[in-house]
Formats: C-alpha cells, sequence, structure tokens
C-alpha cells in the first residue's frame, strides 16, 4: 500500500469509508471532496463505448455520445487475432480517454453454454481457451492506454431468463475447465483493473456473495490484483458482498448499502479490516486511472471506422461456397435482396449498444467498389418491422432476382430476436426471411446468403444456396466489409468460434435449458460446445473452428522438441503451412490435444494453442506452439489441482475441429506426488491385481473365492466377477474361510507395502 | 404375528436368532432343529430353474437339474402379454414345487439404461411402468403356485462394471420417476415374497445398508410386508444392513454375520426389538414356504416347452420386411446359414443359466414344420468359438446362399459378449458375422436375418438384408418358434421394449457410463430411452414400442369417459383395433400422456397403458385403458410426492412410441393444496405479476426502476429486464427511491394477501 493511500485511509471517517463502496449514480463513482478523492466515470460497451449524455435518463441506451462500433465479441473471436483485438482494444482506450472515461465495462468472456443465450453475440466462444486468449489481448489493448477494463460477468451467467435469481449448478471440475478457465487465462495473462461479477447464483450462493469466487480463487488461486464490481443491482446483502470480496457496489443503493456497512462494523459483524482492505483497493484503483489519465485526449474517427472495417472483415466467417460461387466477379447484374442491405444489424440490444460514428450500409459500399461494372439491383424482400411474410416485397424479389447473375440476400435475425435481457426460445430465422430464400430460388440458383445475427442460426434452407457468409454483428463498418469480402478484396478469414448445430435439440444443454424455477442444472458437465458434438459423433451444420478462404492452405512437417516430458516442462510444436492457392489470405492454425487413456472422462480433444498466419500465393512459414502441463491436464477434485495422467497424448494440428491435417504424441510424465492409496475393505480385487506392489499378493484371493474351480463354465464372468469384488466380499464368498480378522491383517500388510514405497 | 411365531421367537437364544439372518450355505437358509424350524431352498433363475446339484460346488453354474428354460426377460418383455408371463411365472412355480425349491431368486426389474450392460438380457425395459407390469405378472404367477419369488435387484444396479463397490448418483425425481417405480409396480401390484437388495451404493450409501430404500420406500410408502435378502455377498457391514431393514444375508458368512449381531446386541449398538423384527420376518417368510409346500409335485416337460415355444414366439420382434419377404412360403430352396441355426444362443451367461430340458435347433425345426416341400441347404459362415474370419467358411457360405431363393442367417452375439459379471463395449456383431453378411450379399439379394443377442446391435449392414427378426434370447424352443414365424405358422406380434440406436454414443447415458472411478453420475437422469430419443429429436434404428406383424390393423373411436377430471377420479379410455390385413395376428396397443405445459422438466411423452389384441381378419376388438393420478404426474421433490400440475394432457395411442395414430386431451385439475408461495426479497417481479393475487402490486414497480422512461429504447430487453428482477434489485436500481423498508413493507403485504386465501 503506497503511503498515500495509508493515510487517506486513516483520515476517512468510517461513513466515508462505506460510502467509497457503492456508486454515485448510474456511471460514477463516489468522490471524497474534502480528501481530494476524485469520482470516475465507467461506462458500457466492450466493442464500443457508451457513454450516456448528462441530459440522458439513467436506463436509456441509445442516448449516448458518438462512439466507433467495432463487430460484437462473437465476431471478434471468429478472427481468433491476437493482434487485431488488441489494436480494437487500444482503439477503445484512446476512445475513452477522449472521453473522460475512466474504465470500459467489458469485456465479457461467458461460455456459450446454449446458443439461445440472448446475449452470446457479447461473449467470445463456447472453449475457454480461446474465450480467454481474446479476453486477454482485448483487456492489454485497452489497459494500454491507461483506461481500465471490468472483465465480467463472473461467474457462469449463460442465460438472460430469471437471470438476477437463477441457480447455475455446476459440478467442480466442469466449473474449473470451462465456465471458470475463460476467465481464469484473462485474468492471469492481463490482469484486468476490475472484474464485475454477475447477478445469478452459483451452486446456490449469489456471485456477489461468493468468497469461494471471488476471493479465494479469484485473488488467492489467480492472483488478481484489482477491484471487484457488481453487475448493475447484483449485490443481495451488501455487508456479505464485502466479506465476500465485492468492494464496489453498482449503482448507487442511495446510500442504502453504506448504511449497512456502517451498522454492521459497529455492531461488529464487518471487521474495520476487512472494510479498510476494500477501500484500499477502491483507492488503489481510482488513483490508477486519475494517474493514467490524459489531458485533452483526442481519436481520429476515420481511423477508427478503418479498423473496424479491418476487423469486420476478419470476423466474418465463410461457411459455404459451392462452385466457388464466392468471390463475384466485378461484372453483370448482380441482385441484392433485403432490407438488411440498406439498414444494416450490426449490433445487439443492451447495455453494449453504441452510437456509432458513422455507418456503412452495405448496398452503397457494393456500389462504391464495383463502381460501374457492376450493375446492382435492389430489392427489399421483407418488412425489418414485420414478422409477416409480405407477399408484394416477395414478388418483387423474384422480379429482381431473377435478373441477376446471382442474389445476394441480406437476411438474420432482427433487434428482438437478440438482446440483453432474454434469451431466444428456437434458433429460426423470421418465417419472412425464410419465405424469401425460398422464392428467389424459385428463379435463382446463385444465391449468396450473408447473415446478420449474433449466434447460430438453423439453416434448412441451406441447400437453396450456393454461398454463406457469416456476418455475425459486424459494428459500423459491417458494410464495407461485406463488399470486400463478397467481391475478393480479401478473403475470408474468419472460423468458427462456436459450433452451429444441425437442429436445436442437438445442442448438449438443450435437456436443462433454461432450468426449472430458479435452478439450472449444468448437467452436460464438461461437454460443452465441440467437445460434445465430437464425443456424441453428432455432425454439426459447422463444426467450432470451420471457415472457408478463397485460397488454400497445406500443411506439413509437424515436430515436437521432445517425444516426452514431464509436466513441470514444456514442449515445442512445430508445424509448417503453405498457402498454395492463387490468392493471398490467412489461416488459423488450431492444435487440439487428446489424452489417450485416462481414468477420468475426458474430451475427445481440447483446443491448446492456435495461431493466425498471413501468406501470400506460395508462401510458407512455420508456426511454433508451446505447450505446458495445463494443456494436457484436467482438474482433479480430490487434489484440488490440475493433474496430468501420466501416459501418451495426441496432439492434433488442425484446419478446424474437424479437419485435422497432421497429427502425433507425446509421452508426459507427472511430477505430482500422489498421495498413496489407502486400501480398505472395498477396495476390489482387481485393484490390487492391478497395481504392481500388491498384484501378487491378490492372487490368493481366487483361491479363497474358488474360482478355479469355477473358471471351467464361465471364465470371462468368474474373471470379471473377481476382478469387481470387494475385498470384504471374500467372508461371504469364503464361507467362513476368510474372516474379518484375516480381512485386517491383509489390510495392514497391503497399506504397510505403499508405505514403504 | 402369529401366536406360532411369537413362541417361536420367545424360545430362541440371542444366538439362534442372529443365526437365522444368514444362509447356510450358497443355496438354503438355516434352520433350527431343537424348534422345528426348518431350513429352505432357494434358486437363480427368473426364466428358469437353476437348482445345484448336489455333488456341485457351490459356483458351478451349468451343473444344475433340468428345468425349462423360457426367454430371457429382454424377451418376455417385447411380449407386452401379462397373461403369458404370468403362465410362464405359473410353470416355474410348478417345477420350483417339484424341486422342492421355495423361492425363485426373481425377476429383475431393473431398468436399462445403457444397452452395454452385460445383464441387460434378463431385465426386462427401458420403461418403469412395462417393466413393472412384466415384473408384477412373473411374480403374480409363481406365487401363485405357492412358491416366492425375490424381486431384483434393488435398486440402481444398471451396470456389471465394478457393481460391488460402484456409486450410483442419481437426482431424487429420476430415482423416484424411473429406476425406483419399475420396482414399485411390481411390488403393489404383487408382493413379491422377498426383495433382493443389490451390491452397489446409490448415492453414497450400499444399497444393503440404505434405510431410506429398504425401509422407508419400501415398506412405509409402497407397503412391502416381505423379506429382504441381499444379494450374493451384497452385505458390507452387517448390523447397519440389518437397521436398514435386510433381514436375510446370502450366502452363508460362516458364522461371522451372525457373531456381529450377537455382539451389537451384547454392547446395545442393536437393539433386540430390531432383531426380533427381522426374526419375525423371517419365520413369517419360512411358514409361508412350508405351508405351501406340495408333496410330491411333478410338471409336464412337453407341455412347459410347448409353453416356451408359445412364449418364444410372442418375444420375438420383426423388425424389418421389405417387399414382403417375410413369412417364407413353403416351396423352393432355402439357405439356412450361420453356427446359430444348429446351436442355438437362447440364454445369457450367469446366475440365470438354466440346464434345459430339450433344447430346439432352429434348422431342424424348419425342416419339420416344411417338410419335403422345401429343399434346406446348410452353411456354417462362422465359427462359434473363434472371433476370426473364416474364408473358407465365407466361400461356402456364398455358394450355399446362391443356391437358395432366400438366404436366412443366423446371427448375434456369442456366448462371451454378454453375460453377467461385465459390460459391453461396443454394440457389433462379431466380425465374423458381419463379414458373412457381406459376403452373402455379394450372392444374394433376398437376405433375412434372424437375430439371438440379449441387447441391442448396431446393424451397419442393414441395408444388405430384407428381413430381420429379432429373437432375443429365446429359451429352449427358440428355434421351434423361430420356424413358426419364418413360415407363417403365426404372425410376430412382439415390440421393441427398449430402443435400438443407431450408433452407441446416440445412447442418453454415453457420456457417463459406466462411470469414474466408483461413481457413476446418472446426468441424463429422466431421459431414459425413448424419453431421451424423443425429446432429443434423435431417430433411433428401431424405436421404442415397435415391431412388424404380418397383417394390418386400424385404430378409430378414441373416447375419453370425461374431458376432464381431478386427479382423484379416474378416466376412462377406450378405442378400437381392427385387423384389416388377411391373416391372423396380435396387436400392443400402446397409451402415452403428455403433460402439454409443465413447470417441471417432462419427457415429451410416457408409456401410462397398453394391451395385447389377438384379432381375426377383419375382427376388431374395443380396448379401455384407466388413468388415475400416477398417469399425470411427476414426482416433486418439494412436495416428496406425486404431483399432477393442472392443466391440459394429451393422451396419445400409438402402435409404437413414434407410430401414434390417434390422440386426444383432457383436463386434470389437481386436488393437492400447495402451500402458498411465501414472497422474499429474491421473489422477482414477474412472479408477482404472473400471480392475479398480487400483479395489481406489482405493477408499481415499473415506475420505482423507471421503467416507462426507457421502454421506448427497447422494450422487449427492458420488459424482460422488469421481468426477472428480485425486489430486492428495486433499492439499488431505484437510487434511494426505494429501501430496504419499503421491501420489508412490501413482503408483509403481499404474504398477507397470500395468507387471506
Amino acid at each position: 500500500m503506497t503511503t498515500k493511500i495509508q493515510n487517506l485511509i486513516s483520515q476517512m471517517t468510517l461513513e466515508e469509508k462505506a460510502g467509497l463502496c457503492s456508486g454515485l449514480d448510474f456511471w460514477n463513482t463516489k468522490g471524497i471532496e474534502r480528501l481530494g478523492i476524485p469520482a470516475l466515470m465507467v461506462t458500457d460497451g466492450p466493442h464500443g463505448l457508451r457513454k450516456q449524455k448528462e441530459s440522458a435518463d439513467h436506463l436509456g441506451l441509445h442516448n449516448s455520445v458518438a462512439a466507433t462500433c467495432f463487430p460484437s465479441a462473437a465476431g471478434l473471436a471468429s478472427s481468433w487475432n491476437r493482434e487485431l483485438i488488441g489494436r480494437v482494444g487500444e482503439a477503445l482506450g484512446k476512445e475513452c480517454q477522449a472521453e473522460n472515461v475512466a474504465v470500459l465495462l467489458g469485456p465479457g468472456t461467458n461460455i456459450k453454454r446454449s446458443p439461445l443465450n440472448g446475449r452470446n453475440f457479447e461473449y467470445f466462444s463456447e472453449d475457454p481457451y480461446l474465450s480467454s486468449e481474446m479476453g486477454a489481448n482485448h483487456i492489454k489493448g485497452v489497459q494500454s492506454q491507461g483506461v481500465g477494463t471490468s472483465l465480467k460477468h463472473f461467474a457462469a451467467n449463460n442465460q438472460e431468463h430469471r437471470r438476477m435469481s437463477i441457480d447455475a449448478v455446476i459440478d467442480e471440475r466442469t466449473l474449473r475447465e470451462i465456465y471458470l478457465a475463460s476467465f481464469e487465462g484473462a485474468v492471469k495473462q492481463s490482469q484486468p483493473w476490475s472484474v464485475m461479477c454477475s447477478y445469478n447464483r452459483v451452486n446456490g450462493e449469489y456471485a456477489s456473495e461468493s468468497e469461494y469466487l471471488l476471493t479465494r480463487i479469484l485473488r488467492d488461486e489467480w492472483g488478481f490484483e484489482g477491484l471487484v464490481v457488481s453487475d448493475w443491482g447484483a449485490v443481495n446483502e451488501r455487508v456479505k458482498a464485502l466479506q465476500a470480496g465485492l468492494e464496489l457496489e453498482m449503482p448507487s443503493s442511495g446510500g442504502i448499502g453504506d448504511a449497512k456497512i456502517v451498522a454492521a462494523v459497529n455492531s461488529g459483524e464487518l471487521s474495520v479490516e476487512t472494510l479498510n482492505l476494500a477501500v484500499e483497493r477502491l483507492l488503489t484503483f481510482i488513483y490508477k486511472a486519475v494517474d493514467n489519465q490524459q489531458e485533452n485526449a483526442t481519436f481520429n474517427i476515420d481511423d477508427h471506422h478503418q479498423l473496424a472495417r479491418e476487423v469486420a472483415r476478419e470476423s466474418m466467417v465463410l461457411l459455404r461456397n459451392e462452385d466457388g460461387i464466392l468471390p463475384l466477379s466485378k461484372q453483370g447484374t448482380v441482385a441484392i435482396i433485403g432490407e438488411f442491405a440498406k439498414k444494416p444489424r450490426y449490433q445487439g440490444g443492451g447495455s453494449s449498444h453504441v452510437n456509432p460514428t458513422r455507418l456503412d450500409e452495405a448496398f452503397a459500399e457494393i456500389q462504391a467498389i464495383t463502381g460501374d461494372a457492376v450493375e446492382l439491383l435492389y430489392a427489399q424482400g421483407y418488412e425489418l418491422d414485420s414478422k409477416e411474410i409480405n407477399e408484394v416485397l416477395l414478388q418483387e424479389a423474384r422480379e429482381t432476382a431473377a435478373q441477376g447473375k446471382v442474389a445476394v440476400l441480406f437476411l438474420g435475425l432482427p433487434d428482438s430476436y437478440e438482446s440483453e435481457g432474454y434469451d431466444r426460445s428456437h434458433l429460426s430465422l423470421p418465417e419472412s426471411h425464410q419465405a424469401l430464400i425460398a422464392a428467389v430460388a424459385e428463379v435463382q440458383r446463385n444465391i449468396v446468403v450473408v447473415l446478420s445475427n449474433g449466434s447460430p442460426v438453423e439453416m434448412p434452407w441451406i441447400t437453396h444456396t450456393k454461398g454463406i457468409l457469416e456476418g455475425y454483428l459486424g459494428g459500423q463498418a459491417f458494410g464495407g466489409a461485406i463488399a470486400d469480402l463478397l467481391f475478393g478484396e480479401v478473403s475470408p478469414s474468419g472460423k468458427l468460434a462456436e459450433t452451429f448445430p444441425q437442429k436445436l435439440s442437438d445442442n448438449p444443454s438443450f435437456l436443462n435449458f433454461p432450468g426449472e424455477g430458479d435452478k439450472v442444472e449444468y448437467k452436460e458437465g464438461l461437454f460443452v460446445g465441440y467437445r460434445y458434438y465430437d464425443k456424441k459423433e453428432i455432425t454439426p451444420l459447422y463444426p467450432f473452428g470451420f471457415g472457408l478462404s478463397y485460397t488454400e492452405f497445406q500443411y506439413s512437417d509437424l515436430l515436437l522438441s521432445a517425444s516426452q516430458m514431464n509436466d513441470a516442462e514444456t514442449v515445442q510444436v512445430t508445424v509448417t503451412v503453405k498457402n498454395t492457392g492463387s490468392r493471398p489470405g490467412k489461416e488459423i492454425v488450431q492444435l487440439y490435444v487428446n489424452d489417450v487413456e485416462s481414468s477420468a472422462i475426458r474430451p475427445l480433444q481440447e483446443l491448446k494453442g492456435f495461431q493466425k498466419l498471413e501468406l501470400q500465393p506460395g508462401e510458407e512459414q512455420t508456426v511454433t506452439f508451446e505447450l505446458n502441463k495445463r494443456s494436457f491436464a484436467y482438474y482433479n477434485v480430490h487434489l484440488s489441482d490440475w493433474h496430468v495422467e501420466s501416459g501418451a497424448f495426441t496432439i492434433s494440428i488442425g484446419s478446424s475441429s474437424r479437419d485435422i491435417r497432421l497429427y502425433t504424441s507425446i509421452e508426459v510424465e507427472s511430477t505430482t506426488r500422489i498421495a498413496p492409496v489407502s486400501f480398505h475393505r472395498n477396495t476390489t480385487v482387481g485393484d490390487l491385481l492391478v497395481n504392481p506392489l500388491t498384484a501378487d499378493r491378490a492372487k490368493k484371493y481366487s483361491g479363497i473365492f474358488g474360482l478355479e474351480d469355477a473358471m471351467d463354465d464361465n471364465p470371462d464372468m468368474f474373471e470379471a466377477m473377481m476382478k469387481y469384488m470387494p475385498l470384504r466380499a471374500m467372508i461371504g464368498f469364503g464361507l467362513g474361510k476368510y474372516t474379518e480378522e484375516n480381512l485386517a491383517e491383509d489390510l495392514r500388510e497391503l497399506n504397510a507395502l505403499v508405505a514403504e514405497q
């Protein structure tokens, strides 16, 4: 603690200390004028600033100062580009400085458990490694500008349905390997200035009151040094939350939370030390912001718009390209159909909603890059604000489409389909959009669909199309980026950060989403996203890590720096990738690890590395990955630690999770000294037989059981019966030949053997 | 308690009482000569007696006296014929009387959670209703002859893997609705003389030591009046087991368990009353057997063999019949291929293994009923005792098959694939069998496969076939029954009592079978069997309830005795079924119930009634089902009771679970007075808004929250936010407009409103 902060705390009254623990209003922390402690402004917006104008009511979401709207997280993650998301972070940081905003409330690294979650567009991935890498680099970018972040929503806030009262029931291993791991990597790599706790309960306890989450795991295990802030309204009992490690309640509680803290200190329920620690963290946070504040900072709107376009290009995923229909040539007549081409859906609803500095429309942008060479036609196709099928618009679309060499259909989910606050109930496009595809397909065989949506949709209409470009919610430069990709200015290079299922019921959480009453049980456990589709052998519509390019890549020379290692060491994995096509392009090289044999139930493969490469035609590059203990480990709840089970692991290199190009294997030896097994009356004979220490002694039991006599009849069965038999059962089956005293003696001897080790 | 038993107990020493609580040896209970208390003999075998010869060692399974071997339970259940399984029970009872056997150890009503369970052939179904109906009628049949049964293995013994140490972790609702319900119906309907506890643990506790299972549920809730016996070797701690309600330990523990009981009484750990109660039940059981013993009982081997043939015919399921290839005409050349045609697999391995009085071979039986009209050829095809593909036999099979108008292939699982003691690891036929189909398909387009197996197999070879007859393990008259069905002596009338999946990974337990270490978590919950395939929209290879016939049935006139009812009433459902084909046949009419809207997660449909009808061509019959509370209820863990949620239910009548012919709906009103809701600080505004009592008062919160101001921006979101908002969050969002005192006052008023009701 610095002397300055120490001094301040010593001068503060109990009421001032308590007061610092909640906000002044919706978007500002409290200052203390008497001591010169300033207030700070925070704003929503992981992919763009949402600073409320002072005239606006506190909730009004659309009345914010203009800011660059980048693609939302679902798109950003599809870029798999650490450097690029870092640049987005930098740009956001610059905009915050220009607007005197101290902390940007984001990014969100919740895992996409179900595609129905209304807020999925704000999250990165179904995979914790990809999610945490994207989160970490976003945070590094913002914070490099002297602006804080708030990593949210910690933890297990994976649905909007009853989000403020729901209890997410999750076994510890799943929590550790999936839902917490997504935060863990980001915290450890990037030290966000703050972490925002979520609304929901986790295993019975409000996240805002969970010492387990906010202190034991976040601070003690992960080494988090920042501040914990509540999601707006997430505090249930103020004092309990403070004790659990939540320093800042937002928004203001009108002094109510503060008064509770004062009363608790006075009654002795809350110690002054606990309050002082919270105040110390708050002051550290406040002065970090103050010290990093830049006077008269500005940013260049054009540059940031250009960055938004670059990012949007890398965020889109080419899902389908039959007959090489894309890129389109810059000649002939092209029918552009669908109102989204002129009124883009480029961001989601809720706290992340940005008032953009500019807004590209796809139709105009296509016109700009094709010029006179292409005749562009347009038909509206559907009404944005209506769910009804409009037959007049459909007929117009048919006529327009029939005149083009190709019809590009702009489809997707209208605003009301996806938003903070509520979940979807299905994965369908609006009926009017589906009817449009069917209508156009009557007259046009060359259909390209451009999708605007924040989360997967079902595609029963897929066979009508030759091309599908998943645009996600592409931010304010969506239109320009689409034009670039459609006409081959650049090659698509995004890959899915989530599985697109063939149908909703394929999703692993389907049987248990969004729960019963105020309880949702994560019964699918570890098997989230591709971990489920892989193991269950379900063919997804499009798998995790999938995305097409206009060029082609060849993989070769997969090499390891060692063929065996122990889990305290690291290993380097190299692989060479070559652009064998005729266009420049970027490839996302993915590394998956599989434990060949495990006593624990494990997924068939898990992402443990990725690199995005830019390659000119004919160019090749060698990528290096480094793997460490964590790359091979699972969370062992008995050890309360990550653990590598000694043995062989497969290392696979793929262009997607289902397009593995090369694989090799490595032997990894655990360095963890596991406490010796203690044998007991229910230890099975089989467990003794497979243990080299005890195998010899275990052989006698077959005699007691009478196994030799029985083996003639059904050897497989008797061998299995013997194997699964607890030692105490010898007493019954031995019909008096084996006693409790024999058993006690045997256990003494067996445990002595182990102790000698 | 009768005076006789009272007298006996009063004369017994502590040692004699304790001694009565365990067996004399493997197959006999203890007698007490001094008091004239006789010993009883018990034997394995729900589908046939397995009485050890006295010369045999205790485990030798094949050295038993000859007895009729009926189809095993998987087949019996496929008959869906209550009356027929009752007749099997009667026959078994007669054979027991003839052999002086007091108790037959069966039937088994464990649920088929996974098709891999090595003992599935001994169990009935994946559905608890069908399973319990079959169990109940089996028990009634046996016990009608004055012979006891032992309903097993209670409970949740759904795998052989580590069966003596595994802990089955199952949530209470799943346990009640699926795994226990299968026993519950049988106990309540048929009062088995004894119930056998299983080897495994259930939620941490050995079944043998579970007062919850053995006393509170079995006796107190279900009214079981008999004796609880341990599975052989299932007792862990003898005294704890006795206290839990397990009277009889089997086999003998050589006096060790008895000595522990004596010591526990002497030390005061165990009360004499508890021991006396156990002895009373033991003596009641013993004298029931003695009183029912028939001197010089005999049975007619021929009659029982004939019954076995009749049962086998109804137990087989015609799965596929392209181009009406079956029944075969009694002319031309028929190639019979596969060693199973001459060396049948007709029963499973383990404790149920019977030494049959006779054994029909299919080839000989086909010859017998076709006579000279058909030229029968034979090729061995594969070697029973080898997994290797034998090219010489394949070539011979090709040549033989090419000469027939049709080739009938006898395939299935050899003994070593399915047995008590261990589970399967895959669902494939042996490679040699698969190679045989492929080889024959090269030369013959008319292939009929007859399967001998106890549990589903995958059929990647299905397109090579025109007919598939699932024979299960058909007992000693399997061969004759097959001949009858293949040549149309009778029409097939069995239907699947379990889903045949397309692949193993489709099975609901796949991700969690057989568990990790000594713990298996039933994470699929209620979604077992068709409950899972239906909800997850997975197309099975063959669905639950499916089976073809040589004739056709038309359904009509679905009528209810009332269109609404309360849950204390019953309703009659009638439907008319007509044989519209040209052959006599039997149809299994199935009734499924669905709760149209429920606050609980429920399956899409559940079997709640079935009837098997025999109909001559042109004949029609009207079936009546009676539905009661239980038909509509789910187990509500908060109420600790079965509960019907008031509202509409769909009643569907089908020929299979996926061939629903007629449906209607009924309104059911609950008569359960649910304790009034108590409102609390985390009650959501939405929960108040949907409650007619409180809706009006809840409207004010939108003003406190500032909802009206915000609605212009994103009405759907703000409405949802409001709906999911706990009352206490008004304090923070109200920014001082709403206080803890306001909240306390509101809660007082709201709860008063409810209390007034």
